[in-house]
């Protein structure tokens, strides 16, 4: 497919300067980007990089003078990159229909334009939505619903009554509405709670490869519109995570706790079991959180602190041994100060 | 299914306060229940929530003045819902028989009873126990073992010759017996150390889903009877887990580590290799074990420290910047009278 | 199989101490080795045990006076032993050709003497090598390479156009070629960027169970010639992973990340994106690693530090309630002689 700059331009906005009738077939970051591709500055310690660039045209926040092609203007190159590379990205792989070597339980409607590749399994009286493709060894379990246009990776298990909204994309291996973790103790034998609850996920959201996402013991474990999470999370029963909240890979939520919209949780973080986390909060990578956090706040370490508080601290943590040898120094100081003093006013 | 609410009784034990004869169909948390459904106070911080609920009947504690309808008074209110939750629990959706679209490998026997999804494979020479549930896309390899009532939910893989017991849950996705991470080094090259051992887990044990739990290099990596595994929990090669033991989401448990009876690992702990952890042992989530720690201790921290201590410890962390300016001026301050002194002895 | 302890020496070289013809029919360890079997001592701490073994010979370091049979003396036992044991690995079980049940896409060219499970997908125009075993719920993508020798396990998935090199070892679940996790932010809502890189992995490279390893946006995640990662590992997009590196077990590497040769990464650990860790580091389990570390340093803790300086640092993490008492009494002691002098002198 080739586009021309001004075809681009009209579609992600911006300004040209320069040739805008020069054909584009792909978008690439500047040092891979050839003859015929585009490319973009978003971040400006790279700005030498587009000097060698053999990119046929730029989106780039300012005109760069260090470039002799022609450059689109946008706000936010970032973001234009993004919408750019999606009108380039090569199509999903589909299967035409639904394979005879999957298997549709009685009573599950399927939407139009579907791909059931081989292998797959839906359970009874679910609903498959208009233009999903379930890849092969996806299981959908019984009364679950996959909502219009999303995707599914293989090996992906969704266990039954859960409910998957639209343009939802989940990747290989994840396993959505496993039991949620719950004993009660009997002396020293574990008795199994049945999970009884489900897990809805709604729109555009985009779960990594790996998951593991409860259904609840009562109830709901609800991914609201527009999350993301990376691989290897793990979302505890009961949980809720707001709209449009990121979470980066690794990370585990337990039980019963809510996270705010547009929360950014970083990579291998641990959340403990019901707590409430604000809107926008910031948790940094590793942290520890173990109790409830306001919205706005941005905070890191375990314990959580203060993330300016924890850029100040963690320099202080190599150097405790140096603290010791010198509060020790300073009680033998001390100490013969007294002692001098006691000396003197015997004396 | 309905019940009433004596026949409850008969089966979970306990006393009626008001009518024996209400029907229940369910049971359900306070906020959640409607009529006809069945409670529970398990929480006493919950009480109020008994004032309004919609339920039919409530499980206590002792008998609450809040509620009007009648009350089931049991010891453990928790452990009762439980039980109760099982009566209701719907069944495990079973597929009947074996499936023509199941592999089954020469010489293996398959028991009474079992469901075998398509899209199954059994190696040779394997025994499938009585009432088995495999789910789609399961792989059981040759000579291996599993046993009666055991549920082994979709594309989990069971290498061969490992033995999973009898009433064991594997949730989707799991990998039982998997290589140990065993490498000679030859120079810089790794030369793999072929894991000649099999993966054992006893009866009623439960497993989440995405762990990995690696087969023995010699002998056996065992999981004994009633231990409870949450998701994505790594165990290395030639592990043992003691019985009735709970280990939360996202642990990793290094080779050759044994764990002793119900000892209870919080979520993200990481456990190097070749160490003992004693019985009843409480590890707190993050923390990092690098050594031994004898039976009944509760620990936490990175390195583990007793938990009380840690209690107190964290608090300190964040106030080493404070901790740091103190000490700075407190040295001035020693400086300053010594230098004081010495003016006055010599004056 | 039965082999000579003369046959055996030939092959993992050493000199023999002893009857060389003893037959032998396989390895382990010296506790569990039962007669017709041969042990070995690589761990001197272990020595007692080498009197006690029923193992028909030994490979040891030095010639021991406490064993009465054979013995291999050979300079590294532990490297001995990985060899003697590959000798008598069983083989892996091997489907019989290409299953009917199966599913190789159009322009896809297989190998000889390949094992192709059922329940299998490979799709269009990619490349199975020679003698490759795709074992059942094995997905490989369009335009994807598997080289030769390699071994892919159950349900692992390998998304279109990544390429596998020879005699790679992937474990199942593990998942290569999901998504980068990369965004552009529009407001609240998370612009998905589409990631049109691939993965590559080179020869000799095993991966455990349940890993995922997302292609790159631009270019490849590249996994170098040797490389070792153990079971729940993440790595990112556009990460590079250097030759002979071992990653233990629930690693996350953020994207863009540059990990030089021969590293080791202890279990648990997190490194942060585009950093760039040199040849030969190693990294002790559980660290954060928050910046660029040179080669050969030897790390731990959050922030990393240098080992042997985590190692005298850890034990004051605990001593922290001691510090602020005696900073305490230290300046109570202080003002107290401030006062005292300040009296004198104005007495």
């Amino acid at each position: 497919m080739e586009l021309t700059l001004r075809h681009i331009a009209e579609s992600v906005g911006g300004a040209i300067v320069g040739d805008d009738q020069v054909s584009i077939k792909g978008i690439n970051s500047l040092p891979l980007a050839e003859k015929g591709e585009m490319s973009f500055l978003a971040d400006p310690r790279l700005k030498d990089q587009i000097r060698v660039t053999k990119a046929s045209a730029v989106i780039v926040r300012e005109f760069s003078g260090l470039y002799q092609g022609p450059q689109l203007i946008v706000s936010d190159p970032y973001l234009a990159y993004a919408r750019v590379a999606a009108m380039f990205a090569p199509p999903i792989p589909r299967f035409p229909g639904i394979s005879e070597k999957a298997i549709i339980g009685k009573g599950t409607h399927i939407g139009k334009d579907v791909s059931i590749y081989p292998f797959v399994w839906v359970g009874r009286e679910s609903v498959i939505g208009n233009g999903v493709i379930l890849f092969p060894g996806v299981y959908v379990g019984d009364r679950a619903t996959v909502g219009d246009g999303s995707v599914i990776y293989p090996s992906v298990t969704i266990m039954s009554d859960c409910i998957i909204g639209k343009q939802v994309i989940i990747h290989a291996g994840t396993v959505i509405g496993s039991d949620g973790f719950g004993y009660a103790r009997d002396g020293d034998i574990s008795v199994k709670i049945p999970q009884t609850g489900i897990v809805q996920i709604e729109d555009d959201v985009e779960i990594g490869a790996n998951n593991a996402i409860d259904r609840a013991a009562f109830g709901k474990t609800v991914i609201r519109k527009g999350v993301k999470t990376d691989n290897l999370v793990q979302i505890g029963h009961n949980v809720v995570i707001g709209e449009n909240t990121i979470i980066v890979a690794q990370v585990g939520i337990a039980g019963s706790t809510t996270i705010g919209k547009c929360v950014v949780i970083g990579g291998q973080v641990g959340l403990t079991d019901h707590i409430a986390i604000g809107d926008r909060v910031m948790i940094g990578s590793k942290s520890g959180v173990a109790k409830s956090i306001p919205a706005d706040e941005v905070v890191s370490g375990i314990p959580t602190m203060p993330h300016r508080l924890w850029l100040r601290t963690r320099g202080h943590i190599r150097r405790l041994p140096e603290y010791s040898d010198r509060l020790k120094e300073l009680e033998n100081r001390v100490k013969e100060l007294e002692e001098q003093l006691r000396k003197e006013s015997r004396g």
